[in-house]
């Protein structure tokens, strides 16, 4: 008799790697590139896609993930561009974050057959989200200058597992005892050269940068910065 | 026969509310009294704590929950008060909050009968820690005007469940499109006439009001602001 050994999946993170997977390879089918945002809440995500959207040249869509509501989804809505909002609290008093079901579950409301770009915006937190692969082509995190330069070393998960830091809010520089320098060099510890732009989604400055860097990741062209 | 009813103890919160028990009854005790502080990663929690300890009068003691490392109990260290470290990363990918028996395992090490205030730092994260509790009397918790006005109905769990709310980084009012009377109107609207404190751990505004809210928890006063 033929015998085939068969491993059983586990737990909770194999079954999410499965479904990730199941969502890369719909994504991959119809030719969508797709963004997972993260960041601790107030950092900025939605603010620095408010301000790049549309896109010149790119379809892009958004899927909204919050433990309640939908106020990201309606500011972005006024952005032209197709929202989906996911919310998490249907589970366990709010999760806390996005998982690969969640989104799998938001698949039949994209279009994605008419997109080149899905911006997956998770939600606010820098501890969970990191540990669940949605089936994310790149991993982008927004780091306020506001939240100290502490922040690679006390959340190293995240800055370790992401592709892109958007380091936003930088306009507040000369108004904070924030070191840029230590900064860098403590993101440079846990995820040494990972690619990084300063920006300040309220001064605009750094934002031809991040469109750019979207514009290029959508072409399927290298996104080093 | 007589025969009793007993509830089996089924789900997680259950468990993590009956060692909460146990960790309010040794609290009390020993007559401390505990403060579970909260917030978004970087809104100051440490700062807060760093500008008011020690605190005249007050026997005061710190417990630090941190995904990883001591930066924070390190920082304190220097404030002349006993810092306990507890460290989530041996769960599941780093925990996101501290649970009742995270902290019921560091209580060897706290000098419970020599303090009359324990200020639990719980871990950087606006979601999960509300929604356990770890024995305190009061919840506090921190909300920098950097994170915008809509952090009330986005994460509304905390803020209807903390005792009292401390607006922090004030100083940057001038620098930001921080609206804060619409920031106490959401407030408002998921935690009607919650106590708040507004302050700047940077310029020192505001602190006297929290050193005494904090003697007075302390002394066993009534701590409306």
């Amino acid at each position: 008799m033929h015998r085939t050994k068969i491993r059983i999946v586990e737990d909770a993170l194999d079954a999410n790697s499965t479904i990730a997977q199941a969502n890369r390879d719909d994504f991959d089918r119809s030719g969508v590139k797709v963004v997972n945002l993260m960041s601790a809440p107030g950092a900025g995500k939605t603010s620095l896609l408010e301000r790049v959207l549309p896109l010149e040249g790119v379809r892009a869509a958004v899927l909204e993930g919050d433990v309640q509501g939908s106020l990201d989804a309606d500011r972005l809505a006024g952005r032209h561009v197709p929202v989906t909002q996911i919310n998490t609290d249907p589970g366990f008093g709010g999760e806390c974050h996005l998982d690969a079901n969640m989104v799998r579950s938001a698949l039949p409301a994209l279009p994605l057959d008419d997109i080149d770009l899905l911006v997956i915006e998770n939600v606010g937190n820098l501890v969970c989200p990191a540990e669940f692969r949605v089936g994310e082509d790149v991993r982008v995190m927004v780091s306020s200058v506001t939240e100290g330069e502490d922040k690679p070393i006390k959340y190293p998960l995240m800055f370790r597992t992401c592709d892109l830091v958007l380091i936003n809010k930088i306009d507040l520089l000369p108004h904070l005892d924030f070191d840029l320098e230590k900064f860098e060099y403590h993101l440079d510890a846990v995820h040494p050269g990972v690619p990084r732009l300063l920006l300040s989604a309220r001064t605009g400055e750094g934002l031809d940068a991040w469109r750019e860097w979207l514009a290029r990741l959508a072409a399927r062209e290298p996104v080093s910065v």
